[in-house]
């Protein structure tokens, strides 16, 4: 692979991505109409920490991890490394020596579909890493690739300067276009289940708030006592 | 898909259900011959918590949830509510606002071969739940599906008030009628082990506890030194 | 199968285990030409534990754990259980009472490639282990096997005395020959990081550093502004 | 395990199985409300060939064949032997020999969801399979299980007696006691399809034939032309 | 989702699809960089046919294929239908009924990284399809999508009008805009590619063609005999 | 990596091989003790056909074929090429053009735990193939490795002239030191199986021939009508 490094992408707005570390992954997703979300394999590698930046992306050969290289020096203050490889591989591209040289430069957090190591330095030092495998296995600076481009991962494009949201339910991607959009749909949504909350501590049934007795009904979902049923004949 | 919600199923009595509640997963499943678990893809979000309760049993279309809230209804003190879909989802079901209603409710925990999440939220909130998956990707409410029929996950049938009792090691089901019996069957196991223990630490060799040399020998299972084996020619 | 059990295997110098012990999985794999691992899917059930010591090697039939109890007798001080079956498995096949009697003979750990359970126990008593697999399927103890053979787990073969590493990265199998020279070419690497790392921290790159401006104009890697990509018709 | 033998269990009516022999999978799986399939992990190990009979049913322990061996006595004219572990394993437990002698008794095929081996002798004599791998890997005859009780795969419940059908798109089975239900409302849904086939060969559409016009405007999906989608800033 | 429905999409030029054609999916990979293919895990459910088209997209909710309706209408002469899901699924959301309206409206095959059925009557009509699964589960028709937006398939994005090509190797997206010069570039291939076959009949090595002797000099792989190589203490 | 080539190992005896191809995958690994097996991923691209010959073993980098380009000029008359990589990678490594050099010196076949393309054209030109992964995505010239040294693949150990036979049900591999003896207890198990063959034809049970009925009365196996099961209380 010849490659590309794109320098100076367009980046969602700083304020916008504060706005949007305000809610969780879940809630930002279902404010995007149930999208945008990474895939349930790539794991934190720390527990209850939440992380918003802008995606610099990487597009790396597999094993290789010399595109990650060439990407520290286009990662900034608030930015997050994203990482993926032309074919799957779980080996471990990054670790603490790169986590040291992204925090030096105001680095948030990394995600990859890849894998990464150094995993308890990475934790003592306060890296927070988002990945599909741990693994110690090291590789080699031997083969092209690209950075700031487009790439997709688990079926979401993710383009450089989009937002990156991430937490201990898994990583969603903003478009840098609707990130303000998308923050204020997400602080709708939030009201709207801090009084779904309130009503549930109250014992009111969703059955009911929303609506789904006519929705069961209409779908032919009927209630029998466990007596009719199993007079009826159910099979078990 | 149609389905039914049954109402009133028998359930396992609540003293066997604590009785239960005492032992591990390990012990419970082999005092039952080995039998009842639902493997290991089940993990639990939370470490260091045991649950032991009756199931309401949950058949849900994947990527909608309209069955749960169906199935909130039918729970109560001393349940754990239990969910399959009718083909392989990994998409987020279960979260926070369920937890809040169902822990209101006297619900236990919730176990289930689809994803969850929310999950900082629920360990925060002290409510345990055991997955295939963690995935923000929420889902819809517009497919049938039953509630209180006999399910079945990693070649397990859970009928609905069977005991579920689920820890670090994973999850294990006890038809209801066989509670008391198994429970009596853990503790018989537990006190040999107890023995064993204090055998083990005292230095006594399982080979020779069990009497596993004279199997050794009928299996035709030899010992040999090193030189010797290297000597005759051992393949490395 | 028949099998063999050898006794009086030759072992790694204790000096050089406790030298390798100093080092991350990542360091001595990388010692080693990037070699040694056994694979991402071997998992930690403890998080900030590290851990060196002398292969028993076992070879089980999957189900089945009666080679274990044979090669308990074969463990001693400084020595890590390692444990594979001869078809896939991922049934529990070590728990609590295997590793009290492990521990009270100094050995320091358990790595296999099935399933282990009772890891909230062996946690609790600060028995280290790593796993493909948590289960509480219990096993059989009905069929030959062999302890203290080579065996091979994800590609790498591992003889007993070879030297076992594991951490939070996973596991690194050491040749027990080479065990010294490793141990120095780990140190020797470890002093090239640490100038590295401060290096990083005073702001270097890696581009710079280990001369890759030159790889990527050799390999047709070319800076474009975001300007100059997007005007030249780049597809997304 | 001890486990259990159950002889003469309950059939399904062998005209039943007749006329479900007629339809195909998917066909019968939607007569049924979309269930009964035991997945997409057991396939074939020949192309074209359709088969269906009633279950004898075998629990074995992983790498053990010996409860195949105690169902073969078990099986007769119109059966289909189906054979599941009690955990997960991909070990050859079935091949020729036991082929030879099922064929023998008008046995009509094999569904597994361990593995199988010589595929070549059993496509070669017209035996056909299904099952999660094909494996050269034998197995013992060491350890008890059961043989026509209950068991499930991959979430359904099969017992002995159930009407089994199996094609090129997998397994699905039948409870016995519905066989003649589930059978005429193959032949209604087959001849339903039969009736939207020629409406499609003449070229009309399923959102006119179904009305699913008016649920796409309910679920509020719209229609945009290209450039519409493109002049209002949608991402790629 | 409410989703959305584009029509009118621009297409890759027709004749440059017919060039494509003519080229195996790896040589088009090749050409286009080594890039463009959506992964092993597609594969097709017949032997020996390639085909090439122009996509019409389809983004479904798992489970629900009330969106594949919507395409139909969507598709003419020479296209290639692609599914794909929210989130990963299985079911079998494509079958005989709706290969029958597509080919009698040009269609030339399907792709999508979910389920299909009806494979062996799809092989008998001659309308090839790759999926990632095959599975009888059928699905409803409940929840909206969108249909020629672009998606994301392994990491590949696939635009509506892009170039499907796909063979018994895989499957490769060529962008629309690139479809020309991607001809081109995979001819110019294939006349190295015969080249090169021909000097190896010749008995030409690949080392001395392509100039690799040198490369392994570089990187420091040595010749040894068998002898030297054990002599030296070579571990196994 | 830098790694070593070595050259002129010491190969199984050629009239062993012959001896050995006469014999199907399963029957050769029940011989060896049920040993030998490369697992059941590794899947063969054509039906039908078995190949033996020695191994020419090749450790590659992943998403690399440098070294296979070096491996051709170690294969000769009777050779199978065995390829591994350093991690896990499913990249298509080996083609149409490998194939046409290797079978101009005698090379029988191809075994990868990674990908191979042009899988339809392999299968014209009558070289076998058996693979973990067929992929289009080609691969690159820039990493060091070995050739002919020991490697392992899914818990075998395979070094340069061991003898690899493959069929339809798998790969297994024979040490060079063993492949006399094995060919001898492969002949003598294939008598055995050819009067057991015979006996099932006529009617005898496996329970009989075997004596396995005292088998399953040790275990505590118990035979029970249908009605007795029942009335026991089983639970489905």
């Amino acid at each position: 692979m010849s490659g590309v490094i794109v320098t100076n992408p367009p980046k969602a707005d700083a304020k916008d991505v504060e706005a949007l570390a305000g809610f969780g992954v879940a809630t930002v997703s279902e404010a995007m109409g149930r999208t945008g979300l990474l895939g349930p394999e790539l794991r934190p590698i720390q527990q209850g920490t939440r992380v918003a930046g802008t995606a610099v992306t990487v597009l790396s050969w597999p094993g290789d991890n010399l595109m990650i290289h060439a990407a520290v020096e286009q990662c900034g203050e608030g930015d997050i490394l994203v990482v993926t490889t032309t074919s799957p591989s779980t080996d471990g591209m990054f670790g603490e020596l790169f986590a040291t040289a992204l925090q030096r430069r105001g680095v948030r957090g990394l995600i990859t579909d890849a894998g990464i190591r150094d995993t308890q330095e990475l934790r003592e030092m306060g890296f927070p890493a988002w990945s599909r495998a741990v693994s110690a296995q090291g590789t080699v600076k031997a083969t092209g690739g690209s950075v700031n481009v487009p790439i997709a991962i688990d079926g979401r494009v993710i383009r450089p300067g989009d937002v990156i949201l991430a937490d201990d339910d898994g990583v969603v991607v903003v478009p840098r276009e609707s990130a303000r959009r998308t923050a204020e749909a997400s602080e709708a949504r939030e009201n709207k289940e801090a009084l779904a909350r309130a009503a549930f501590i109250e014992g009111q049934l969703g059955l009911d708030r929303y609506g789904l007795r006519e929705t069961l009904v209409r779908l032919g979902v009927t209630y029998r006592t466990y007596d009719e049923y199993v007079r009826d004949g159910a099979e078990s």
